[in-house]
C-alpha cells in the first residue's frame, strides 16, 4: 500500500463525505469519521493494516460545493498538515442547477468549478505526498439524463485536472457502473445522490484500490 | 462464492448483531440491517456481487443469550425459511457472570450453552444449505484474564459443535488476534465487547472469507 | 360541477394521499385533510364553491398498496357511506419491486393489482354516485426507465378498469407531462415520487377538472 | 400573465405571509416558501406556467407591522433586487389595538401606517416592474364590529396609496366576502385572522387573478 | 355561604372546566384542579374560608358535549358521591355546528341538549344538596352573530331546566356582559371561547356569588 | 379604588412574583403576567373594573434578592415609567442563610437588606404615585422556627421603611396567619415558600384590599 | 457483620427507597439500586466487604403507603426469596393527612398502619434470616409540629412491632437528631421529606450500623 | 479530623470528579457536587460532622488532563481562595495514548505531566492549609497491561511530587486493589475507568481516611 506508518490522510468533500462526522475534526472514537465511505476506508485500513496506525480525518461538510471548499481550505486542510488529501466535490455544484433552477446564485458552473478545483490542487501538492481526486457522481443509469450529462462533464474536468497535475484519479461514476447494471437506483439512494452503505462501500473500495490496498494481506 | 442468486441469509445473535436493526425483520432500505457487521456483509455482497441479489436479514436482539435464541428460533429463524443461517451468540452468556456476579439467574453456564446451541444447529441443518457458527469473543488481549478464559472455553464449545455437525466455523476471537497485537482494546471497543466499525469490519471480513468472497472479483 | 350540496367525497390512497392527515378520519379543522392534493382539492372547493358545503375526507395511508386498500375498504370506505370515492393507488405496488428487489413479499404484481382494484371498484359502484380512478405516477421523464415503464403499465390497467366499469378516469402521469418538459424531477420530488406542493397542485388540478370545477366561477 | 420568464417576485408581510418559511430567504425546496398563500401562488405558477421558471420569495415575518417592514426593507426587499414586490401588511397594526389595548407602544395608528406604507411604495417603485398592494383583512362578517371597522379603514388607506402610486391593488377583504356569506368565521380561522388552507387559497386566487393568471391555460 | 365543612363539590364540563386538570380526578396538590375557573373557585374558598376544608373536584374533559357527559356521568359524578354538582356544558354542542358545519355527527342540536341535560339533573338531584347550572357562553358581543344567537338559545334552555328543577342557575353569558362593554373579545379569548385568567375569574366570581361567598369575611 | 384609568403598575420581586412571566416584560396576552399573584391581581382588576384598563406588568425574577433588584432597577422599573410600583423581596435574602449556610456570598444580611430596599424606595417615590411594600413571608406557623424568626425580622424592616417613607404597607405574613391556623403548610407550599394558587390568592387579596378594591362593585 | 456470603437483602419502601430504581427489580449495573440510601448501602457493602458478594435489591415504589406494600408483597418480596428484608414505610401514610387533608381516602390512619405492618412482618419472618424495621421520619426539628407528632406516633408503632416480633429496629428519626441540631431542614430536604445525599447517607449509616458493618475493616 | 469549622475544600479533576456537577461552581443544593466521590465526601462530612459546616466545592471537568487544569487554575482554584485543595488528574493524560493512539496532540506524556502537576502544587501550597494528591487509576487488575503500566508510572509521579512537596498523598489505585481481588472490572466500571457508586465510595473512603475522618464518631 502506498501509505506509510503514522501518515495522515485528510478526506474532504460534501455530504457524501460528511455523513455526520465529528466537529471540528472528523477523527477519534466511535462515529467520529462519520457513517460513510470515510469510515469504511478507516475501518478497512485498521482492520487489514493495523500496524500502520494510519490517521484518517473526515473534513466533509454537507451542502458544500467547490466554492465552499476554497473558503475553508486553509483551516480545514492546510492547517492540518496532512500527508495525503482526497477530494470528492462537485455534486452540489451540479445538483443545484437542477433542483433549484430559479436560484442561480446557488449554482457553480463548470468553468468556476474547473478553475477553483485546479487552484486547490496546485496549492496543496507541494506540501503533501499525494492528492486523490474523485469524480462527482449521479446514481442515474440513463446517460442521456440532463443532470447525468452535466455530472459527467464535471467528472471529465476532474480527470483533466488530475492528469494535468499528475495526481491520483478515481472515477467513482465508473465504479458504480457495474452495480447500476443490476441494481435500480432507488435501491441504492433515495434521491440518486446519497447512497446507502452499499454505495459507500463502492466508493471506499474504489479509493483503497487506488491506494494499493490488499484485502487478502 | 458459495451463495447463489436470490438466496436468503439470516444472521442471528445479540447486540453485536442487532446494532439497531429494523423490527420485526432487519432488511430493506437505509439502516434496516443495522450498523454493524451484518450491514457490512450486506454491503460487501451487493457491491461486489450485485448480480446475485442476495437477501441478508439481521435478526440479532440486544442482550440475548443462547437461551433467548431458543425461545424465538421458530418465529425469528425457521418461519423465515432461510437458505443459510449464521449464529454469533455467547457473549452475554459469559459477560453476565462477570458484570452481574450476584445475579445467577442472568448467567448461562457452559453446559446449557453447549446443549442449547447444539440443539438449534441440529434443528436447523435439515432445512438449510448451511449454518455458520461464529465464536463469541472478548477484546481482551490478556489470555489469562478470567472472562477471556471463560469466553475462550465457550468458543471452544462452538468449534466442537461445528465439527460435530459439520457446519461452517468462523473463529472471530482469532480474527481479532492480529489487530489486538497493534491496537489497544480501548481503541476498538469502549467496553471490550461492542466494537467500532473497525471491529465490525474484522467480523464481516472473517465471515465473507468463509463464504468464498473475492474482493477483487 | 358534478358535486351537489353536502355531498361526501372519500379520497383514498397511499402516502401521496395521506400527507399526515388526521386519524381515524381525515377531515375537520386545520390540517385534518393532510398537506397534499386532498387539502388542495378541499381548499379549491370551499374557496370557489362555499355554498356547496362539500365534505372531503382523506383516507390515505402511507406505504399502502392495493392489497392494503382491500384489507381496510370496509371500515375506511364503505362504512363512511360516501357519495363519491377517488382512488390513487399503485405506486408502492411498483416501487417495492425496484427499491426492495430482494423482498418479493412486498411486491404486488400487475395481475393481482388489476384484479384487486377491479374488485374494489365493482364493490363500490352500486352504492355511490361515482368513482374516480387516478393513475399511479413516477416523476421520471425518461419513458425507457424500467420503473417508469412498469408504472405506465399499471396506469394502463387503471385506464382499462375505468373504461370497463365506466368510472371517471384521471391520467396523473399525463398531467405531469408538460411540467416535466420544463422542470427537472429533482425540483418536484426528492425521490421522484413524493411531490412538493407544485406536484400536489398538479394532481388536484387534474382531479377538479375531471369534476367540472370552474376556477373563474 | 404579466410576469415574464425568470422574473423574481418578493412577497412580504406578517404571519399570514410567513407561515414558517425558510430563513433567511423563503425560497427553494420543500416548504421553503412556507405553508400559506405564497406557497400556493408558487405552486399555481409552476404547475400552470412551468416554462416561465418564476422565482417566488417569501419574506414574511410573523408579528410584523408596517413599522417592522420599514426597518428591514433594505435587506429583505431592496437587496434582493426583485422584479415585482407584493405587500400584505396592517393586520398586526390594527389587532394590537384590540388584543393588547393597554400597551400603546405595540399599536400602529392609521396615520403612521399610511405614511410608512406610502414611503415604502415610493422607495420601491422606481426599481421594479410593479408593486402589488393587498389589503389587510379580518374574517369577521359583521361590518359594525369595531376591529373590522378599523381594519376596513386601513384597507381603504391601502387602496388610496395604490391609486396615488398607480400600483396593483388587491382587495383581500372583498375576496373573502362571498365565502363569509356561506362559511362561519370559526371554520376558516381559529382566531378570525390566521386562515386555514381555504383562506390561503382565497388570497392566492385573488393575487394571481390580478396578475392575469389563466387556470385553463 | 351555603357550603358546610368538609362538603364535596364536583364541577363538570368541557375544556373551559378541564384546563389540564389531574386524571382521573381533578383534585389534590399543585395544579390538580387545572388552571381555570375551578382552580380559582378552589383558591377563593380556601383563602377566605380555610376552616371549611371544602373539597373541590374538577371533572371537566376537553371537547365534551352533553352527550359525552351522559356517557361518563356514572363514573365521573355519581360514583364520587358529591354533596354539590356544577355543570357548564353546551359550548361544543353549538361550536361544532359552526366550525365543522359539514360534519353533522359532531353536532348536538338543541332538543337532544335539552333532554340530556334535564335527564342528568333529574338523575342527580335526589342524592345531592344542590346542583349549579351554568349557561354556555360565547365571547362575541354582537348578539346578532349566528353562533351567539344559537348559544343564547342553549343558555335559555339551561335557564328553563334550572327553573323546572329548582336548581341554582348562573348566567355566565350575562356575567361577561359588562366586561365585553369595555374589553374587545380578542383580549379575553384567542378564539372567543377559551378565556384567559380574566375570563376564568369572571366565571368563578359569578359562581361563588351564587354560593353566598363573602370576599370581605 | 386608588388606581385611575390607564395607569401602569409594575410589580417586582423574586420567584413568588416571577412565576414564569413573559420576557423581557411580563404583560400582554395569555400567561404573560405569569401564574401567580400578579396574574390574579390583573384578573381581579380587569374582571371587576374593566373600564379602568389598568396596565399590570410583572417584573419578578426567580432567585432574586434585594441586591439583584438594585442591579436591574433602572431597566426593569425606572425605564418603564410606572405610575405605581409594588415590591415583594427578601425571601431569598433570608432563605439562602438556611438552605446554603456554607455559602455566605449568597446571603444578604439584614442591614444590607434595609439600606438597599430603602434606597430603592427613596429613588422611586418622586416619580410615581405610590409604592407598595409587601413583607417577605415563610409559610411556617411556628414563630420560634429560626428561619421564621429571621423572616419576621426582615418583615419588620419592611414595615419600618414603609412608615419612614410613608408608602403603602402590606403584611403578607399576617395575611397568611388565619389560613395557617386551619391549613398545614404542606398543603399550601411544597417547600413552605412557593405557594399554590390558594397562597397566591391570599397575596393578591391582601394587595387589592390595600388598593381599595371592591369585589362587589 | 451479620450477613454471610451471597445472601440476598430486599429493601422495600416508598419514594425514599425508590429513588428512580430499575424496574421490575432494583439491582444490577449502574443506577439499578436507585440514587438513595439503598445504593449507598450497596456501595458500602461492596467497597468494604467485596468478598461477601451480597445481593441488594431495591423494591421501593414512590408514593406507597403500607396498604400498597401489602398489595404487592407477594410479587415484590416473597417471590424474590430474600434472606433479609428491610422496611421503611409510613411517611405517605402520615403526609397525606397533612398535604391532602380533604381527601381522606388517601390517608392511612394509625391502627390500619399498625395492623398491616405487623401482618407483613409476621408473614415474612418464618422464611427469612431477619427483618429490619426502620421508622418513618420527618425532617422537622420542632417536636410540637402536628405532622412531626403524628410521624413520631407512627415511629413508636414501628418500635412496638419490632419488639413484639423481635426483629431489628432502626430509629431513623433519632439518627437525624444530631444532624438537625446543626443543619436547618431546608438544607437537607426541599420538602422536609426527600433528603439529599447527606440524608441518605445518614439513613444508610444507621442501617449498616445495625448490621454490624465495620468501616475500618 | 484535620478540617476545622467553615473551611473550604476545592476538589478538582476530570470526569471522575465532575460527574455532572453544577456550573460554574459545584456546590449548593441537590446534586450540585455531582454524583461521584465528591458528593460522597460531602455527604460523609455533613452526616458525621454536621457541626463543622465544611464547604466542599467540586471543580472537576470531564475530559480534562493536567494541561487543562493549568489553563483554568486561576479561575477555578486560586480565585476561590480554598483552605484545602484535592487533585485527581492524569487518567485522560494516559488514556488518550491508548484509545486515540493516532492523535498525539491529545496525549500528555509523563514529563509534561510531572512538570505541570508539580508547578500547580508549588503555586498553590503557600496559600492553603494543605493539598491532597490522588493517583490516577485504571480498574484493570492485570499489572502487565500496557495502559495499567503507564497509569502506574503516572501514579508514581504523583507520589514523588507529594513527597517532594510534603503534601497529602492518597493512592487510589492501591485502594481499589482489595476490591479488584473479588470483583471483576466489568462490575465496577463499564470501561474500566468510570466507576459506579461502589468505586466512588472507595475513592471517597480513601480520601476521608487521609483526612482523619472517624465513621464511628
Amino acid at each position: 500500500m502506498i501509505f506509510n506508518q503514522n501518515e495522515k490522510l485528510v478526506m474532504i468533500g460534501d455530504s457524501i463525505t460528511d455523513t455526520e462526522r465529528k466537529r471540528p475534526h472528523g477523527e477519534g472514537r466511535n462515529d467520529s469519521t462519520g457513517k460513510g465511505y470515510v469510515s469504511v476506508v478507516h475501518a478497512l485500513f485498521h482492520t487489514v493494516y493495523p500496524e500502520l496506525k494510519l490517521r484518517v480525518i473526515n473534513m466533509g461538510t454537507s451542502g458544500n460545493n467547490v466554492r465552499n471548499l476554497k473558503e475553508r481550505w486553509q483551516t480545514d486542510v492546510t492547517d492540518l498538515q496532512p500527508d495525503w488529501v482526497s477530494i470528492l466535490i462537485g455534486i452540489n455544484d451540479v445538483w443545484r442547477q437542477y433542483d433549484q433552477p430559479t436560484i442561480p446564485e446557488s449554482h457553480v458552473y463548470i468553468e468556476e468549478y474547473r478553475q477553483t478545483l485546479d487552484e486547490l490542487v496546485k496549492l496543496t501538492l507541494p506540501s503533501v505526498k499525494g492528492v486523490f481526486l474523485m469524480t462527482p457522481f449521479y446514481l442515474e443509469p440513463n446517460e442521456h439524463d440532463p443532470m447525468r450529462q452535466t455530472m459527467d462533464a464535471y467528472g471529465k474536468v476532474v480527470k483533466e485536472i488530475a492528469e494535468a497535475n499528475q495526481t491520483y484519479f478515481i472515477d467513482i461514476q465508473a465504479a458504480f457502473q457495474p452495480i447500476l447494471e443490476h441494481i435500480y437506483p432507488a435501491t441504492l439512494a433515495w434521491d440518486r445522490v446519497h447512497p446507502n452503505l452499499v454505495g459507500h462501500m463502492a466508493i471506499a473500495r474504489a479509493f483503497v484500490k487506488a491506494a494499493g490496498f490488499d484485502w487478502n494481506k
